[in-house]
């Protein structure tokens, strides 16, 4: 999710464990974890059966095509910058407790992908859509679609499993465990109760600014930043002041991204972004840039309000598209969410200055925080 | 799944932790340690808003309706029969470790009927289809069905998550806790794998016996029986000798279990079991009684085994049901069932007996085998 590194970095040790978050280096150190935890589960699924094999190959597909790595990154980080060793005997732990975030990650695209519809991932056919057409092409009986969803929850379940399984494998001491239980906990209740929030809003047409917030907190913020820099810090056992500030530079950061991805789904460059211009408009999606106008619509000019709350969600022209861009402006909805990403941005480094976190804790966290949230794709 | 305890128990210590599994206090004592789970939990839940502690309500509600509570209950009886102290200081935390398997329980149930598109559970709507009448009632935009089956997706996911969490917050200590995790990790890939291979043989028409009883030992026996047993032994740091015991007779008697399943899907009297008789041959359930028939029609019967083939899964008159029994009779797959559970329930019984259980479970293991491989309901 949050954008790749700056390139200079040149760190002075090597191997896996001294990867910088962000980088090429750091993926594969991550990708490297998750091959490791997938060969510690062979023998169990060969005892099931050929058929289980091929389902569980699918998975690992999935899990090691591309993806940013984001969340063990930041998790990294977050032990990093409370005096984790990269180069100690706990590193390797840790970097496999961090890993596992990925399988969280896994479940939550395979799920989402099913009550999203969609259809490709990563220019590959979503886990759903991938069965369905392995049912369809062996011409067997009943309903394609039905199977490939069928399939996609229980391999969505089973990531899921095996994201609590490799942190209880991963070598980390009982107290280090202790610490990272209730973290997770809270990590994975709130991504599934925001991504609940979501569903729900979408189907009862929810228009608040505050809703449309709340959901970009706890599916976005807490589950990408804020709660995966506390999974590291737990895992140092970081004193209290720590903590705290990560996770206001989290929440708030993490805000701050999804409100610039807002903007760049209606405003960005398709030849920056890669996605045509306008489409989180065309798709309908209910962000806090929308809500913001429809709530100053209402009460400045309900008539735009109307146009702009029958127009998303349709097949709109270029045109179009461009028509409802200076709505939005007009509105006051751009000058709105940029001044919040200023002052989310603001105060989130403020706290990550004024903490105990080492100087070059600092100093990445700081370009990371800038990368989410001044980028232009 | 098993049944219900024979009421000859006359516990002559009071409090839950004396309950006998399979009564109605051991599933009051596992419901109590649900409940106060999920209070712990109330104050993140509330945090995220209403909608979503209305969802946590219906999950909450889900898991207290009922059910026989059977896998605590081996669990419980694995940990006791290799040596737990019901009165001792660890019985709570173990109880409650016990008690999670419900959880998963429910994100097994809640998913299963998306897959199976059953529409009710215990007499009450299903979870998704509890949401589906929750979006029409409602009037909402776009398709009350996908929307159902979208909560219920998160639902069941969070119910898997909180099943890892309810174990790692029960104040297990760091030891049992590092037994307990590999086998909780094998029991969860083995039921989903054991779902996975259903829905793909029932895709697929694998009509081979060794397909059917590879489903029935991982869905089923693994996941019902030999897992729990194995959980509390692991707890309870129990020998390997009498682990070993336990995973016979539970892969042994949870396969018979299902065989008596099957036969009573087929055979049960409608006014015992509560089910319309010949409810699975409607449903066209791939059982290992169909399996053997098929396989035997192939030899000796092609004709037969066509007409079986043809007949399963459509709406059948009763008369067809009774042809049918015929059939399976004749085909002589009812006498290789019926012969299939004695010698599962010999050996498994033999393991116990031979085992270093306590004299208590094992005869309580015994009543519980019996009472699984000969009821009538």
């Amino acid at each position: 999710m949050l954008s790749a590194g700056t390139g200079t970095e040149t760190p002075n040790c090597s191997g896996p464990l001294s990867a910088v978050p962000g980088t090429a280096a750091f993926a594969t150190a991550v990708e490297q974890a998750l091959t490791g935890y997938f060969a510690t589960r062979a023998e169990a699924v060969t005892a099931l059966g050929p058929v289980f094999v091929e389902a569980v190959g699918a998975l690992e597909s999935f899990v090691l095509r591309g993806g940013k790595r984001t969340r063990p990154g930041f998790a990294w980080m977050g032990w990093l910058g409370a005096g984790g060793d990269p180069a100690g005997d706990r590193a390797a732990a840790v970097l496999q407790a961090c890993a596992a975030l990925e399988l969280v990650q896994a479940c939550a695209l395979i799920h989402d992908d099913i009550i999203d519809c969609s259809r490709t991932r990563r220019r590959f056919p979503t886990v759903h859509v991938d069965f369905e057409q392995r049912h369809r092409h062996q011409g067997w009986a009943g309903d394609s679609a039905h199977y490939g969803e069928s399939v996609a929850i229980l391999l969505g379940d089973l990531a899921l499993s095996w994201a609590d399984d490799m942190v209880h494998s991963s070598g980390l001491d009982p107290a280090a465990l202790g610490r990272f239980a209730p973290v997770w906990a809270g990590m994975r209740t709130e991504v599934l109760g925001g991504q609940l929030l979501d569903v729900h809003g979408e189907a009862s047409g929810d228009e608040s600014v505050a809703a449309a917030l709340r959901i970009n907190r706890y599916k976005t913020a807490a589950y990408t930043v804020e709660r995966p820099l506390h999974l590291g810090a737990a895992l140092a056992d970081a004193e209290a002041s720590l903590v705290a500030a990560y996770r206001t530079y989290g929440t708030d950061i993490g805000i701050a991204f999804q409100l610039r991805d807002d903007l760049l789904g209606v405003f960005g460059n398709p030849e920056v972004t890669g996605k045509p211009s306008g489409d989180d408009l065309r798709e309908g999606k209910r962000t806090v840039l929308v809500a913001e106008a429809l709530q100053r619509a209402a009460a400045d000019n309900p008539a735009a309000g109307d146009r702009l709350r029958t127009a998303i969600g349709t097949d709109l022209s270029d045109e179009q598209v461009g028509e409802l861009r200076e709505l939005l402006i007009e509105l006051g909805a751009v000058d709105a969410v940029e001044t919040r990403i200023a002052e989310l941005t603001d105060q989130g480094l403020a706290a990550i200055e004024a903490s105990s976190a080492t100087p070059e804790a600092k100093d990445r966290l700081e370009a990371m925080a800038l990368a989410a949230t001044r980028r232009a794709a």
